[in-house]
């Protein structure tokens, strides 16, 4: 017996790669509904070898539903996050919205599953991206030799910015060749050939949101002991977020250890020769579902220093599969109840 | 009067850099020659608006010639430096042969320009393009509260691998438009819409050499005390290193004091306002001079911490520039002799 399943903002580029990881992980769906905007009404997403005609959320009843993956933006989760959730439906929240709520939890199935246990406003929030990866890599780590201190530089792909981001740097670069003077529209400065270290509006303290959510995330799933420097920097890099990561322990750091550690760890794949080549890059990593690590050494720059390279498809790890996998994790929880 | 002036490896990115800048600055020159291996012999080069046929290094006479900039391999530099010194010719070296030699200075003459007075051998060293950057930018803060360690994660251009590297990432990028599969020759692995965590080859500890040049050159130009773990990053930008520094010192740090020293240091420009693009990026560096320094702020994750991004054009600041400035520190400090 499946469920019935509703994937709001589905004509974006994460809701599009929901529906993808459903049918692909085969999630047992009895009923699938597309929703989006007034706006995206009508059109047409893929479900595997069938086509859904996309509904409109705003008039959606969300009774008799299961569970609903919400990737809209974060002022339409706060409105129809709770809506849904009111009317007995599970909500797994892919925005920023709900996030730090205490009475939300935050899960990367991998790290913290047991959180989920703690949703009693029927709402999961899924992390940011560039979190996910780097606490799905730090977990088996820090289970070892506690990290205290995490000093980590992103190289974050502009499929983060959605499929908006995507086409804006596939415009500005057919642009360079054709003498074309770039637009700038999702992103702060020309982002093709070029780095721009800003990923979401700045705060008070001269961080930007993103570097913060990675700080008080990794904090949430991981453990609130950690203290985390982030430098979050979008790159010209379709799919797959980078990060340089350089952890310190409590403990004394074996490093024959942490390769065992990372090797066994769920969602983890360890591809690391100190030779040309012996590492992943973004590119390669589209399309996976691991967590790649590579680069791991020691820093010999303070006592118990270890520093590595992590790379992940940041729409499948980096939200839809992860969503996924949540959603799977509370079926074998026995926190999804049907309601048929 | 002026001096009688070599350029080696004149018809490389740097070593055409090098006479472009040697022009603008005005640099008093009497006499100037290109200089290439056999194969480039008699290929033309632009000084100004004179054009200079390149001659054989191999069968150059360096006697009677004030000063040699070399830019080629450095196995070349290996040879053919000592050969020019020993002729009386000053040689200042853009290759990483001499750097870490303890009788050959390594200098960015913002920073210790009066280690050139200990070139008792003839040859002074320029330090790597990412070294060079972050210790301009270090220097003010390191005289006001002394650093003790630096983490720091590159966004290093194409143009580091020269003329050939920029060559590949726009090919690539190019055959991604016309479905041509990349050809990958100059980078370890696809580079146009990719990030490779390798510049040059493995170290036995995992570093690679280039994060270990930035560990060693920061300690001889700036201070022997200074840890530093780097991890350089190739991203597909054509000319302009980025770098994201995280700064461990031994005094307390006032955020103030420190942008009154980076405003007021030579070769460095502050940059940063905290709102959408108040910072500096790559593109927006090229062809500049100076060192610009954006994202300052602290870092509240150890006791005395501040963070910054900073850029500068690896070809010029990185490399043909600081070579030059190093010739005009010469003159000034009198240790560039006239020899007619």
């Amino acid at each position: 017996m499946g469920y019935r399943v509703a994937v709001v903002g589905a004509t974006g580029a994460v809701g599009r790669e929901i529906l993808k990881t459903l049918h692909e992980r085969e999630f047992p769906v009895d009923e699938i509904v597309a929703l989006a905007s007034p706006r995206s009404t009508g059109r047409e997403v893929s479900f595997g070898d069938r086509t859904l005609k996309v509904q409109n959320l705003e008039t959606f009843d969300f009774a008799g539903w299961n569970v609903a993956l919400f990737s809209p933006g974060a002022s339409v989760s706060a409105i129809h996050g709770p809506r849904a959730a009111k009317a007995g439906c599970i909500v797994i929240d892919n925005t920023s919205h709900f996030r730090m709520e205490p009475d939300v939890p935050l899960v990367v199935p991998e790290v913290n599953p047991n959180d989920l246990k703690k949703a009693k406003r029927g709402i999961v929030a899924n992390p940011n991206c560039s979190t996910i990866q780097m606490v799905v890599a730090l977990k088996p780590l820090h289970d070892l030799f506690t990290a205290k201190r995490v000093v980590v530089a992103t190289y974050q792909a502009v499929a983060g910015a959605g499929k908006d981001g995507m086409d804006e740097l596939f415009a500005q670069t057919k642009g360079t060749f054709v003498n074309d003077p770039p637009k700038v529209e999702q992103f702060q400065k020309q982002i093709a050939f070029n780095c721009i270290p800003q990923i979401d509006r700045f705060m008070d303290d001269g961080a930007t949101k993103e570097e913060w959510k990675m700080t008080v995330e990794t904090k949430k799933i991981l453990d609130p002991e950690i203290q985390v420097l982030a430098t979050c920097v979008r790159v010209p890099v379709f799919i797959g977020h980078s990060e340089a990561v350089v952890v310190e322990f409590e403990e004394p750091v074996d490093l024959r250890k942490a390769r065992e550690a990372l090797r066994e760890a769920e969602g983890v794949v360890l591809l690391d020769e100190r030779e040309d080549g012996g590492y992943v890059t973004p590119i390669e990593c589209v399309g996976e579902d691991a967590t790649y690590v590579s680069r791991l050494r020691i820093d010999p720059t303070v006592p118990n220093g270890l520093a590595f390279w992590c790379v992940s498809d940041n729409l499948r790890k980096g939200a839809a599969l992860n969503a996924v996998q949540i959603a799977e994790t509370m079926i074998a929880l026995d926190l999804l109840p049907h309601r048929n």
